[in-house]
């Protein structure tokens, strides 16, 4: 479907945030919301939200609100969830193990296709219901079955040569977990899940709101984003 | 120290990038860097990055890049990594036991000091060398020994009286990986850790761009951010 070019990332950011919330909704049986009780419920002020949403078309009607199943279903398409997506996880570590065991992947349209390690002693075993294959055969496995998703957990110090591999290999988006800033070609999309980089961000609040922690109370409840 | 109030999130998002890479330049030795090498590493313009330090004061030299040591001194401080954080997961299943087995907390100054859950079957076992707690002594608990960070690592069902239950205990930094939009008050800061959101960005991008996808070659290395 045409949308506009150059919606800002943090706009395509939100969308999931919408969609999943969304959906639980549409579960509920809701048949309407506003843009005040969604941005309450997600911490995003209504006007962001008609705006994010009037990106993509003409949702609401002044006064009524949205309609559930309609944004739920316009999100899907534009998110490209009306489609199966194929993801390839590299390094089952325990991090790797973790995500193949994840169960909210396959509802939403993510199958895990193929998982890849190093080791001689994972290599064959059972991981997410796969055989673990040998990273070294990733580019000849993939071959005659491309995958879109490569998620990446490994240490930092092989980051760069799997996500080469995966490259080389037809994949166009990564999840990388490991700890490291990584080189793409353009065409490539890559996300960073880091946990370390979200504690370091915090800390600085932390350090910075420590003059004031001391006397505020928690006031107004807000939602995370 | 004192810093400019009403630095951009994006900014402050970005500084643990930095801090990370160049301390990695410190460790191998490296004395000065140019905004130039730094950007093409890390995929940020030099001028988004002379312009992030430049809300924390004067690093550079017209010409000679910055001192690595002292950036790196100096991005420290700025981002409370000076001194030792307390944390406490909530959540052992797959996902809290990988967590819990991380390496990378320790050097970076945040220990795990406290390890909770709701299973009869978990409490009382170990997990990254800690006893697991019934989550419902948590408050009482951390009474003697505040922790200024809760990760949180339960289905999504039990996040929000999880997050509650750690905002009482005073924790005001909070790590979520559920996959669930939660509502904190005023003076708790919380970041999100989710797969799926990710992917979910992912999929409107690779729908988006197949019809170039096809014909386009990948061109010029680029750096993720």
């Amino acid at each position: 479907m045409p949308v506009p070019a150059d919606i800002p990332e943090v706009v395509i950011d939100r969308l999931p945030i919408y969609y999943r919330w969304l959906s639980r909704m549409d579960d509920e049986g809701r048949s309407t919301v506003s843009s005040q009780e969604l941005g309450d419920a997600l911490g995003v002020t209504p006007a962001q939200i008609r705006k994010d949403l009037a990106y993509f078309g003409r949702f609401g009607k002044q006064g009524s609100g949205y309609s559930v199943v309609r944004l739920v279903e316009e999100l899907r398409l534009i998110l490209g969830l009306n489609r199966r997506w194929r993801m390839v996880l590299v390094g089952v570590g325990r991090l790797g193990r973790a995500i193949a065991s994840y169960q909210g992947f396959g509802p939403d349209g993510f199958d895990l296709v193929g998982v890849y390690d190093a080791g001689a002693e994972e290599i064959g075993g059972e991981v997410g219901g796969l055989i673990v294959q040998d990273v070294r055969e990733l580019e000849t496995s993939l071959r005659g079955e491309p995958a879109e998703i490569g998620i990446v957990a490994v240490p930092a110090e092989f980051a760069q040569e799997v996500i080469d591999s995966l490259v080389r290999a037809g994949v166009r988006s990564i999840l990388n977990y490991a700890p490291i800033t990584v080189q793409v070609p353009r065409g490539v999309r890559i996300r960073r899940i880091d946990p370390l980089l979200s504690l370091q961000s915090m800390t600085y609040h932390l350090s910075h709101d420590a003059a004031s922690r001391d006397t505020a109370e928690p006031a107004a409840v807000r939602a995370s984003a």
